[in-house]
């Protein structure tokens, strides 16, 4: 190899012909709404249902996020904005990679998912409102969180003392606190159905 | 959904049952060496030959690295160590995803390169050093950047004025100042052969 061989022959293998690989179009399912509100569950049925038709998904969460990624990251706001700031661009290369990404997190604040969304194309980004009033996810309480906020054990927690702002054109609502898990995921299967052909 | 419904059932779809789906084993393919060496352009031919055997891959670079997740980063010696974290823990999420990652860093400090290489099981990391003597890169100056480096226009330039770590135990070494890519990438392919077949 000579110097005049070391041309950079960037990326030549492109998110479409990944695409035609995988046999569909990486999307990023962008699910947002309180602690409780059924975002994990959700992400997991609809993963399941995704898996069984041969489609490649990934979830990003707490989970996997904050303790790698994002382990260097506490709750500040500041620290949130770059928490989902870095989830945003993490989706990023796994869609362009060919994956399917599904997010679950909290994602409190407007501005952030609205950054998340630039990033993509206009039919590769689903904002999903996992909507449930803060009374029933207090109730359900699937992590003890609620209890420890009250205690003052946790700060920054959102809907106590930390804001969530709602999304104000999410692609889909799903109410949790009127729907079942399979009622919710059915609708959100539907909805991405025709996101996930590539228009060529 | 009611309250006891609401049971997380944590990642249900496993990196395994991604492998079955994509036919292969998700590896990080890590190659190391000098601005010039030749990584991007042994990493775009490797690319190219496993797209062609339905290989789902993904290329980690400064290209979509440093423009994207790692936009608030620099190139001193903290950053730089950060750099390579991200892009270790990105690896990671992608591989968990079921995708074949090959990234193209410089990454020159030895401990960085290990503590990427923790985070995979033990066939899962491939570190190929693309060796080459500095005054042929230098001599190459593919980006001009040794030029500018050598004018003091960029600071912190690996083999100029910043460290490069030779790998002590790659997986392989490849030296491009007496092999041609398509010999190099034929090492390379011929290594990860069985890497890329699941072991059940």
């Amino acid at each position: 190899m000579t110097s005049k061989n070391i041309i950079p022959q960037k990326h030549s293998i492109s998110k479409k012909d990944r695409s035609k690989l995988t046999g569909n179009k990486p999307i990023v399912i962008w699910f947002t709404g309180l602690s409780g509100s059924g975002k994990s569950t959700l992400v997991n049925v609809l993963e399941q249902r995704l898996f069984k038709r041969r489609i490649l998904t990934y979830i990003l969460d707490g989970d996997n996020i904050r303790m790698g990624l994002n382990k260097d990251l506490g709750f500040s706001d500041i620290d949130r904005k770059e928490n989902i700031r870095r989830v945003s661009e993490a989706a990023k290369l796994l869609t362009d990679a060919g994956v399917v990404v599904l997010t679950a997190f909290i994602s409190p604040f407007r501005e952030d998912r609205l950054n998340a969304r630039k990033l993509f194309g206009v039919n590769e980004f689903i904002e999903v409102y996992v909507k449930c009033p803060i009374e029933i996810c207090r109730e359900r309480d699937v992590k003890g969180l609620y209890k420890k906020a009250k205690e003052g054990k946790i700060e920054n927690f959102t809907g106590i003392d930390s804001d969530y702002e709602e999304p104000e054109n999410p692609e889909l609502i799903v109410d949790t606190s009127i729907m079942s898990v399979d009622e919710a995921v059915n609708v959100i299967e539907k909805f991405i159905e025709l996101k996930l052909i590539e228009q060529n």
